[in-house]
């Protein structure tokens, strides 16, 4: 078996960090209690190490193809998707009125780590159909939600989303593609979209796509942005797949990574105009669009804690197997596995803590999601999304960023058969290349926290945040153990790092933007360091106590010295990030362009 | 044109950071001095401009390919490897009586960076050949020297160094390739060697390999290891090209990037035996190979380099073109180049201050270098010697992990472009991951740094190096401008953590070795880190004196801003660096190895 799902951690985190106990207090979540999560995570887990993961490697080596507008998908994906479907997998946390199960995202992103540590380019089509599914739950017609909500939510279709532009990528106002009215209340869609993922395959009977266009007249910029619902096939009114729409997949692309899923070139309305259905109102599609956006950003922030933990698993089999040269502390008198090795244990300790920081912080980030939903007081759904809103950026950006850094290690604990690509440790190096730069690159989502998330409310939810990190801190001072203490001591002091940040982000932002943003991405990689941090703090306690009670006592010493870890070795960069932002801004914007 | 050679910065550090007016004074470089350097950079510039660097991508495209034991470079190769001979690039730094020019390393470290710059891949074949030069000038017989020397030098022959095994990597002590000696006084050797970098092409008329294996009846471990000379062809009393020796090419790799190099398996002896020659005395194999690994490991740190500036060049050129967004502070009213987005800059300019900061430490190491083989005064050779070797794991590990960093930024900067292969900036990503495995990953660096470096003076050399930073630190006290102060502060709190840790590494590295080797990795990156922020540091201090005199005030200014840069946002990570390595050993080595 090549991945086997981290179900004990998922649980932990589940139970311990995000209180699922009192998620299934709420209205809705009635059912959704610890034994639902287990019963879900173990069902899920088999599906993917057996039916998903093994497809891992085919899709790198034999990738999507393209023949005159047909995509055909890797052997085997197809089949895969038809079980996925079964096994009722796209519907997790939709809603029961369209077939899903209703479920909390925070068991459902459990299982989206799952399928994204199988195979990161097979999970990605119903990573996008479930944006589809929010975009039209939210704002499509009760005619559109009708037509098309069941069978995505069944994934019998699938979903995409059609921003990008060759001349319009982070930048939405340059969007061109255009939609004329028609008499009938139909729109005529005309132009090129590209990047899209899973554009064109063969693994499902219809392909939605929600597209961005200007309807003739609109404004100039993002506000003359609509969103259309232009199905590849036609959809009769009883369900039925009617004509062709003049959608067509002109190329795919030829990819540093996620090579089995298809990247499609779209070319609308070449021959006539393609079909489309307006969601909403007219020159609201960027607004919608953001609907599916953050549901797609935090579902990428998964794929990173995804793709690090498989390539952690795979360094660890890699490391307890290889031998080579006696341990340093002359503990064995002949060579050994270099898990033996100090530096080897550093590096696994490093992919580990980053994982494991990530999937808690994700974890407690779907749990406010699910109260900002479903809480009845709406007092307390509005600081959950809040602080919901304000983990977007974090688990989209820092996760991610993360996964870089722990796929490269990956690599370097195979040492030079880790640069094979037969090896298989460079798929993920390659595959985890895109997640920083997809749904918003990091900058992206670096100017995100910066604007609507800390300088609107004058860093108000970011404080919040900081005072929920200082219980932590109360509570660990509280313990008298030697890796409370340890943690403690880093947690403080980025903590108090990231207060200066806030501090200087919230007054510079309009004062000196030029300086606000020149921190933005480091802002964002100290705040999720910390985050991280904080919840693996939290984790300790609960392991501490847990342990106490005799309970998977090694199970809890590991995530003890985890945690430990994190802190000595992670939390431990926060200071030195803090000066770079708040005293090191003028650096990075004074050379002249001329200079380069 | 794709590369252009950053021949007014390599100048810059020949001259003002290195001395090449005081290397000049040394016997034997007497014509070495800056119009010289001057003189073969810029023909060096040409030459990689125009005939190297435009076969990076289609050696990419079209890798060396095997076929029944041949191998075929991609297209064009063998012709710039027939013009790079011609040029006599291959004999810049080598010894006049074999045909060299002589030039000192300072000058010829440049030129290497412009070579592998232009393409990494091609520029490995005269990497391996100056390893097989330098083991024969130091270990080899007069009768070697006499037949293979000149042909190397010339590059007419190309070399080879076979060191790793299947069973045997960073741990020699593995190697099982046997040597039988022969009643004639040459060997019959037996055994498989791998990852054996141009172990077999068509771009030259024979393939001198250097080859470690055991003598039968050898002791075991790295003690009875002997290094061999097993040519391609043999070669006759008259230089003349003889019978086919017994050593063949089973098969390449398929690897993550520097693909238009062949990575060859070479089998020894499976038709009676390969004919070798005994380099040096028996048994003393893994000395004189280290003599091999030391010039390749200052080489592959340069390589480091030379991707990073390539990446940074393609970067900025793509900044400067592609149009999205308003600027953040209102300066324009339209979309404009990404290169004026703080966070795109923050990237270029981190980009550019590792290049330039590990391009001057490389720099001045390669002065000392010359200086420790040249020098008169004895004391003065071995001074220059102790701080070479100080810096060889430096310039190898800190300059190769830096250019991961840098060429992933260098994908980011290209946003969704990055990740199509056809961009190219994905091809600097897949590249630059086996720069911190081969000649030793960036552990094995570590370790060298902790052991040889620094346990074993007790951390004098470490001190010593820190006693001239401390001197640079005066010169900045002494000037009045803002940047000179920023950069003392950054460059202070560096020096003082990494004082602490070679305090730590100097008493722990017996005492409680886990815990020293837990920080190898974090020392050398600290020491690497900054080393390059204080030849950046010099450099501010000689960029504002010319500036004042007038010199080219445009270039200095940007030195003076790269500098500040440099201390503002990579120095600042050194003193959290130091409390991982001093106060985090523990979390490192404590998991048990079950519970991974």
């Amino acid at each position: 078996m090549t991945y086997r799902a981290p179900v004990k951690d998922m649980l932990f985190d589940i139970r311990h960090l995000a209180g699922i106990d009192e998620i299934a207090k709420l209205p809705g979540f009635e059912e959704a209690g610890f034994d639902t999560a287990q019963a879900v995570l173990e069902e899920c887990a088999r599906f993917n190490e057996e039916v998903v993961a093994p497809l891992n490697v085919p899709g790198d080596r034999n990738p999507s193809s393209w023949n005159n507008g047909e995509v055909s998908t890797t052997p085997g994906f197809k089949e895969a998707y038809r079980q996925y479907i079964e096994g009722g997998w796209q519907g997790l946390q939709h809603p029961g009125p369209f077939g899903g199960q209703g479920l909390p995202k925070t068991i459902g992103a459990a299982c989206g780590e799952m399928l994204n540590s199988a195979n990161l380019s097979f999970a990605l089509c119903p990573l996008l159909t479930d944006g589809a599914i929010e975009a039209l739950l939210t704002a499509g017609s009760d005619e559109l939600k009708a037509t098309y909500l069941e069978k995505l939510v069944s994934g019998e279709w699938t979903g995409t989303m059609n921003l990008t532009e060759p001349q319009a990528g982070s930048d939405l106002a340059l969007v061109r593609t255009r939609a004329e009215p028609q008499p009938d209340g139909s729109y005529k869609i005309f132009g090129t979209k590209i990047f899209i993922t899973y554009g064109e395959h063969d693994m499902a009977g219809n392909i939605v796509h929600l597209v961005l266009a200007r309807v003739t007249g609109a404004p100039e910029g993002v506000k003359g942005i609509s969103l259309f619902v232009v199905p590849k096939f036609l959809v009769g009114k009883d369900g039925s797949l009617g004509a062709r729409n003049d959608v067509h997949c002109v190329s795919i692309e030829h990819k540093l990574g996620i090579k089995a899923s298809p990247t499609a070139v779209l070319q609308y309305g070449d021959r006539g105009g393609a079909v489309g259905y307006l969601v909403g109102q007219e020159n609201r599609g960027l607004e919608y669009m953001f609907i599916m956006m953050n549901a797609a950003r935090y579902a990428v922030g998964v794929q990173g804690i995804a793709i690090a933990e498989r390539a952690y698993q795979k360094a660890v089999t890699y490391a307890k197997e290889r031998v080579q040269s006696r341990p340093v502390d002359g503990s064995m008198n002949s060579s050994a596995p270099i898990i033996h090795h100090p530096d080897v244990k550093r590096m696994l300790m490093t992919m580990r803590a980053f994982t494991e920081g990530c999937r808690a912080m994700a974890t407690v980030a779907a749990a406010a999601y699910d109260a900002s939903h479903h809480h009845p007081d709406a007092q307390v759904r509005k600081q959950n999304q809040a602080f919901y809103e304000f983990m977007v950026p974090l688990v989209k950006g820092y996760s991610t960023e993360m996964s870089l850094e722990v796929t490269s290690l990956g690599v370097q604990v195979h040492g030079g058969m880790g640069f094979i690509e037969e090896t298989g440790a460079a798929q993920y190096y390659r595959d985890a290349k895109i997640l920083t730069i997809y749904e918003g690159t990091t900058a992206i989502q670096a100017n995100d926290l910066v604007g609507r998330k800390t300088a609107r409310d004058g860093g108000q939810t970011a404080r919040a945040v900081a005072a929920q990190i200082e219980k932590t801190e109360g509570e660990l001072a509280r313990r008298d153990t030697v890796a409370a203490r340890a943690v403690l001591r880093r947690l403080s002091a980025a903590r108090k790092a990231f207060l200066d940040v806030v501090d200087f982000i919230a007054s510079q932002t309009k004062a000196s933007p030029n300086a606000a943003f020149a921190g933005s991405v480091p802002y964002l990689m100290l705040a999720g360091n910390l985050v991280a941090g904080w919840q693996l703090a939290r984790s300790l306690l609960a392991a501490e106590d847990l342990a106490a009670k005799g309970e998977d006592t090694a199970f809890m010493q590991a995530k003890i010295t985890t945690a430990r870890f994190y802190a000595d070795h992670i939390l431990a960069r926060a200071p030195g990030i803090r000066d770079s932002i708040v005293e090191g801004a003028e650096s990075v914007t004074s050379l002249a362009i001329e200079a380069f």
